[in-house]
């Protein structure tokens, strides 16, 4: 038989998925941290709850593995988080709002593979549903200040409103029916630059004059009142809503240090309203964000044909790009053995001496196939595990262990109680 | 549009979905202690490797969902971790053995939904492959012992050797051919009751006289080294070496005290070889298992026809039985939200003062919807936070807060610092 993996699909294991689950551990932290609550929503979906028209869109649709129950029953693997959530919230209408959840969990996209771009991947979403006030916006930012402070990265988060990209296009002349055309050329600024959004646009239809105006409109310099005030001065009204939606989020963060306001920034999704960021690192190669979310107060309401408005802001955190973060940092997973046993002819009594340091919450693995020393200290070393320990009848007779430290190759004689003080 | 979950799936949500992260992340703890490394292998896995006959078998294949991707191929959601684990061990022949892995996630089984059983649910597994001492058995037997402390839960955990069983049934005058059928019925006594067993082993075709003689060797009774005299008494070949291995089994464990030794213990699985264990609970209305594992010393090997030795030995925990087990117990999410910070005319100030308890390390939500005191004590209350803390001008002026316990009703003034030392 000639195994293989599903294409698109990858096997995570070793540090790499140590240190993933540390990422993990530390989001559900924070996350719990700010009275976010678990949620677990099922892999399979019903398919006519996927393809639900406020749901993903055609594209993701394209994408969306599709299977039947033996029952003939249409399912389909979830493709985000967003739905599923939108899914739980309309069948617990006992629901007390603002109701903020967590999830983490795998989605699965039946797309082209390009590089790292895979077929199943995990998404850490935090959302806050049914609280239209700016506080709740001011609350994620803080949530991704924290997380990223926690994991110990460097980050930017730029800040933007939905109604002020609105006002400006608008005050460029563009017309309303051409606004998420023009958003998604402008959502790729970042990545390709301004001489490639420019002939996207172009080639989309827009005029030379409106393709100079939305830059130019865009380009908006200055501090962050200046920004407020430039924008005020303009005639759209869309724009004044935003920019007093901006000033009154900026006027909720305790810490505005690492954040940003960029009119510039776009986010593709069609379904924002209002506040959307984008969590950029400092000091590293990687370009892409680390971490985006917004506003999208009309999508829950009309997945399932609402009268009560479910208004809500979220953050989804890419543990894929933050575990490369780390990587590029060359950061240690912390949870890894920290020291190897090996018995020398006395199974039985480093049995338990290897009981006792785990019972001392010591991170402890001992050789169970009775090899011999060269053999254990390779296999020690390819699990990059830092101590050993000797457990011979020689020492045993001492009330003693041997521990050797396995970068130095120093060794010493130790009590069991020295040992566990040294270790831990 | 009517939103429906996908059959025999579910949502788990609030105080459950709590508990359930905090078993996960026990079982994780623990698992590390003992060496055991993460493995997250995907949800899609080829058909062809799903449907090996060296998987899950005819019964379970049935069950399997199917799928294609956009190319065509033919794929399946994985119903097991131990399929993966022996197609990722084939596909990485550089692995160091012993091969210590362990992995957390959902699998699919697309069968009849009869109460609790669903199409959707999580495994956790710890897997040693490579290595046939039985030290490596008693080791996954004490990493039971210490996931079971951890959680707080009583438990015994029953012991058998598959070739103990073999023996006794050759001894009874059974025929190695019909020792699967006879060790299948055997696996419901302790759920069903001998009466059963003996009908349906009758229902199969086994004889009056070798119904007797099985249901009496498997009723050994007396103390473990009572019970091991006595297969060493018998003629089979099998079972001697059976009660030699677990005579070398029960040595090694530093602590026997929780450990049963139970020759009628039979586990349905076909591809166990020797060791087999079940967990149950003491003192609890559960019956079923908690727990479940054995040695599998051929599957893997034969999985991908390697001419290597690849001998095996796992443990399966159940996450919703254990779920229900603290359930039982009435056991708290330690998690949840420790206090809800209500702003009275003070967002600005409150949102400061949230983020300074949720920087000392306390679990801290907040009123963002400016609603009225009623409504937001309700809404603490319908979260079960146990306390609460209003900000207002007046307590501002004396650089104080409010603390409110909402058990007792008592409220005291307090400044941040001697708040933060009274939530930690």
């Amino acid at each position: 038989m000639d195994l293989q993996l599903a294409r698109g699909t990858k096997d995570v294991y070793g540090e790499e998925a140590i240190l993933r689950q540390e990422i993990v551990a530390a989001l559900r932290k924070v996350f719990e941290c700010y009275g976010f609550v678990p949620l677990e929503t099922p892999i399979i979906e019903r398919y006519e709850t996927l393809s639900s028209k406020y749901g993903g869109g055609a594209e993701i649709l394209k994408e969306t593995f599709r299977l039947k129950d033996q029952g003939g029953r249409e399912l389909g693997l979830r493709y985000d988080l967003t739905v599923p959530l939108a899914r739980f919230i309309a069948m617990n209408p006992q629901l007390k709002m603002p109701f903020k959840r967590y999830q983490i969990g795998e989605v699965f996209r039946d797309g082209p593979i390009k590089l790292g771009r895979y077929r199943e991947f995990t998404q850490c979403d935090a959302d806050i549903v049914g609280c239209g006030s700016m506080a709740a916006d001011a609350e994620v930012i803080c949530l991704a200040q924290d997380v990223f402070r926690c994991l110990g990265l460097d980050v930017v988060i730029k800040v933007n409103n939905r109604k002020v990209l609105n006002g400006l296009l608008e005050s460029a002349g563009i017309k309303k029916e051409r606004y998420e055309d023009a958003i998604l050329s402008i959502d790729k600024l970042e990545k390709a630059g301004e001489a490639a959004v420019e002939a996207e646009l172009k080639s989309k239809g827009f005029s030379s004059t409106g393709v100079s105006a939305i830059l130019k409109s865009i380009s908006l310099k200055g501090g962050f009142e200046e920004k407020i005030k430039q924008l005020r001065k303009t005639k759209s009204k869309e724009c004044l809503e935003g920019a007093n939606e901006v000033s009154e989020l900026f006027s909720c963060l305790p810490n505005k240090s690492s954040v940003e306001f960029d009119v510039s920034l776009a986010r593709g999704l069609s379904y924002y309203t209002s506040t959307v960021l984008e969590v950029f690192l400092k000091k590293s190669k990687i370009t892409s964000s680390v971490c985006a979310g917004g506003r999208f107060d009309e999508m829950i309401k009309m997945f399932f044909g609402s009268k009560r408005d479910f208004p809500a802001v979220g953050i989804s955190f890419g543990l894929d790009v933050i575990l490369d973060a780390l990587k590029e940092k060359s950061v240690a997973p912390k949870t890894k053995s920290k020291v190897f046993v090996i018995p020398i002819k006395a199974v039985g009594d480093a049995f338990k001496i290897t009981q006792q340091l785990r019972s001392a919450g010591i991170n402890a693995d001992m050789d169970i196939s009775e090899r011999g020393i060269t053999k254990n200290l390779d296999y020690a070393n390819s699990l990059g595990i830092p101590y050993v320990v000797f457990v011979g009848e020689k020492e045993l007779k001492l009330k003693k262990v041997k521990l050797r430290d396995m970068k130095t190759g120093k060794e010493e004689l130790l009590s069991l109680e020295e040992l566990c003080k040294r270790l831990l």
